[in-house]
């Protein structure tokens, strides 16, 4: 295989450019030799932190930087030269295989839409964040703010996350839960009641039914389906109160603090390194803002697994077939 | 003041009638000696538990009981001489001041409908939650799973939230949050972005602005307003979580169990008893199935509160106010 670029946004996250690039050294350090890292960024602020570039490293110069309080949508299209969209574009343009920010989600979103363009048969991509249960990952999607979710949407994401869930955690037929407010078919919004249905009738999918609020921490399921403003809701709560529980009890039993880390390691999302967007043409991975070194690194390395895994055509085909059977 | 008398479900919750008769016995111990407590249900099971009645008892005889997989609504009018319709009737009749039960919830909510009927004004009564967060109790509403809400029964939810908190907590101006995605304005689905105008213009309302999930712990509101759909996948995972966690530090610390208890006492639901259901004529309090006694307890003395601080007339009288100001 020729060797694996993967673009990383430098200028992401709120102790870029020093953290992103000390995730970067990490990942090529751990990972096999054949790695390319392009570093997007400021060249001034790139060369301040690492010069000379080590072998194995590029620069990707890019002048501007999408800050977390602009409009998403407007700051992609107003900054061609910010980090994201020139590490995009490069993506685009065959120079990289993959793309790793920290940058503000929104923005990652909108300029991988923007540049990468959505798969066919995909009506909205969506971010799939590695939610840590008892029993390891689970997929919950959307959790990037798609919020007024239709039916045919949270269908399209369990197929996303079915081909992520198999080919990154290798699970071979992911079970694919409904979030809802009851386990009978019929409890839920309009908008989980259609999607039972829909989700129900694919007989492709490993449909487990729906799955209540108490069931996520037990990993119930592998890939756990919702519109993005309860999945982006959930998301933020359960970081900030596995954060908030690690904080209070590090604190307390400072002399406890290995064996503590230890049991509760599987809260801790930098394990997981990044969220994947799902559903575009290419792979995008899009982390935390308070990402340290550590999920910079496992972004990058989850990033190599899924450009190797060949994910993205997968969906492609997937996608595609369920659109063509969807209006025969 | 009369005599206050309570009216228990004694055959609702995971215990029943064991745990409800104990936390009764609890509340009658703590409270003033005026207190009389009515236990609903199946007369042989309350004397095989208590026999004779200790002074301040009475039993109230209700032979049926609503199981947690039947449907509410055709529940409570096939059984007419459940406890929780029992007992409900004795409230709207005046013989007793107020309802607590730990039988379902659906139930719970469904028979003070169809048996208190909603107040004046109010479209849809709601159970509101207590949930613990780093500052004291945050009064999260709708948490019952009233789905497919539009923007003024959120609005409703928000003028009886406040006055709950202010009459139960003592909180002179209660901040209103809005649970969604983001803090701007315009941020949310479709829902989020109506109610959030309707919050703003409504000066009778200490509105904070948006509420993102990773600042629930942090206590940044004393009433948290969402559609029922979220706000009780919210509610499931918050209780299994906190539930986890200590589980999990108990059997490892378990000589630091009395530490540790101190240290996470604020996320015991236990501490808080039950949720009050809002909007309906009369004071009903639901506790969880799997209260402990000490939760009962706790849900009963917030019962005798609710009824001492005259809330059921204040909202009224507020929610007829908005409902005519409405419709000017």
């Amino acid at each position: 295989m020729s060797r694996l670029r993967v673009a990383l946004d430098v200028m992401g996250g709120d102790g870029a450019p020093g953290v992103p690039i000390e995730g970067a050294r990490a990942a090529a350090a751990e990972s096999d030799p054949e790695l390319q890292l392009l570093l997007v960024g400021d060249p001034a602020s790139v060369r301040a932190e690492l010069n000379p570039l080590p072998e194995g490293f590029r620069l990707l110069p890019a002048g501007e930087t999408i800050e977390p309080d602009e409009s998403p949508a407007l700051a992609v299209r107003r900054k061609p030269r910010s980090s994201i969209v020139v590490g995009l574009e490069a993506l685009r343009a065959g120079e990289a295989d993959a793309f790793v920010s920290a940058g503000p989600t929104g923005a990652v979103m909108a300029a991988s839409l923007l540049v990468l363009r959505a798969l066919p048969g995909v009506d909205r991509p969506t971010v799939a964040a590695p939610f840590p249960t008892s029993r390891g990952p689970m997929l919950v999607l959307d959790a990037g703010a798609n919020v007024n979710s239709r039916p045919h949407h949270l269908h399209q994401f369990a197929r996303l996350g079915t081909i992520y869930s198999r080919d990154l955690f290798a699970i071979e037929r992911p079970r694919v839960g409904l979030l809802n407010v009851g386990e009978e078919e019929e409890k839920g919004d309009d908008l989980a009641v259609a999607t039972h249905r829909l989700l129900r009738e694919d007989t492709t999918l490993n449909f487990v039914g729906n799955v209540e609020g108490h069931r996520i921490i037990e990993g119930v399921c592998d890939v756990l389906v919702c519109d993005g403003f309860v999945g982006n809701v959930l998301l933020k709560f359960y970081e900030s109160m596995a954060g908030f529980v690690l904080g209070v009890l590090t604190k307390q039993f400072a002399g406890a603090h290995d064996e503590l880390a230890e049991i509760f390691q599987f809260l801790d999302y930098t394990e997981y390194g990044g969220a994947p967007l799902l559903g575009v043409a290419g792979v995008s991975i899009v982390c935390h803002g308070s990402s340290p070194p550590r999920a910079i690194k496992n972004a990058i390395l989850t990033a190599i697994d899924a450009v190797r895994s060949g994910l993205v055509d997968e969906m492609a085909r997937d996608l595609e077939a369920l659109s063509t059977a969807g209006s025969a």
